[in-house]
């Protein structure tokens, strides 16, 4: 943990995947990359994920610990029409309100859908714990909602990055954090100390390393972050001359 | 939640990812998807997962939830040679044991390196907690290690699966859970309706829907699951009746 990530002014955020498909391993999740890093561009530290089971126990208990612990709570999966999506009820007793149809979703439906084709199971998408507003849709018109911290998104992909894009604005964020990556064919136990050392010396750097192999060769990648971007010139400054130091040389990317 | 997912007999797992590298968007998670997978075949099910940077207490506390809770917990990440590598000490700390320096993974490491590579940092990788057994890494040598319940494994996709291939063996699996899928060029809210009543009709099963969308049309994946196969095969030859009469055809597999 960086000394900054903890201080005044950090905006944390956790998110909450509902869905018993990536738990079977049905589907890959694709959604908590993108959060990710595009909380990180927003100056939002994601500090935690979870991934729970299509059970409602579950699912409130969940949303309970992180909404308590974090700034905001982003859920993913679990809004529509069938009998499997269970999220707003979920949040709804989580909150403690009751779960009403939202007015003003509800016409974005029976506006989208021809009459024939509006049904009860459709309109279920209409459902929001009551005092929540919505979170709006351009890709399939059913909305996402937030409450309190908690935004409420949808689990397919393509969905759930549009109604992102459509509230990233108004997150209250902090300074985003900068990283600077500096690749070498250096093995991790090699650079280890000297690695060690470098990071007391910059408490206020979170300095990763990550091995990588390539062309039958091992490497590590060091990825430095931080908010301070003269520290982090500094560091890698220090970081490039300690790998040649030890006989190897920094590049410019990972090797493809 | 299928009637028989909580039943005497089922055998229960959680996975914890540790590193700040998947929360940051730097690195997409490769792990989750194959342990789900994997646990699936050998009769185990995943029913939650985690993610936490590299924190002492956030690791420790996670652990000591998961591991309560679930029948098996295996762990990814932090278990390499460098200052961000934590996960063994806080291992040893949610078991209120000692970290030791375990003999048998000190002469794996002593023997796989060079007199003139192996260092304090590379040793570090054979510290584990105090009554531990070594879980044996085929790809790099530096083993994981199991405690009670908890199976600590490297987090570089290669080396996990390498460790998880030589555990499965051992882990005590209920009955594997089967799948059938049938997608449909059919939107979810045409046969949300129905498809419910078909859930409240099989509750040992788990019916679960995915919406895709194909050269210009949506369709959804209808997913049964659950252990009993002749009521896995009965439902579904319902579930294509019912697709049928909705005006649309039973799809072999998802198209392309």
């Amino acid at each position: 943990m960086s000394a900054d990530d903890s201080g005044a002014g950090v905006v944390t955020a956790a998110v909450l995947i509902i869905g018993n498909e990536i738990l079977s391993g049905r589907t890959q999740d694709a959604n908590l990359a993108f959060l990710a890093a595009s909380l990180n561009e927003a100056g939002v530290r994601l500090r935690e994920a979870r991934v729970v089971a299509d059970i409602e126990a579950e699912i409130v208990a969940a949303v309970n610990e992180l909404r308590a612990r974090w700034d905001y709570v982003f859920t993913t999966g679990g809004i529509g029409p069938t009998h499997d999506d269970i999220t707003a009820e979920c949040i709804a007793k989580a909150f403690g309100v009751k779960l009403i149809r939202h007015p003003e979703a509800e016409a974005l439906l029976r506006a989208h859908y021809e009459p024939d084709k509006i049904n009860e199971a459709r309109l279920r998408m209409a459902n929001t714990p009551e005092g929540a507003t919505l979170i709006g849709n351009p890709v399939s018109v059913a909305p996402g909602f937030r409450i309190g911290n908690v935004f409420v998104m949808a689990g397919v992909p393509a969905i759930m990055r549009a109604m992102f894009d459509g509230i990233k604005g108004g997150l209250k964020g902090g300074a985003p954090v900068k990283s600077v990556t500096v690749p070498a064919f250096i093995a991790e136990g090699t650079i280890a100390r000297d690695l060690g050392a470098l990071q007391a010396r910059f408490p206020e750097l979170d300095i990763g390393s990550y091995p990588f192999f390539r062309a039958g060769r091992f490497g590590t990648s060091l990825v430095l972050r931080g908010t301070d971007e003269g520290k982090l010139a500094l560091a890698a400054a220090e970081l490039k001359t300690l790998i040649r130091t030890l006989g190897a040389q920094p590049l410019d990317k990972e090797p493809d």
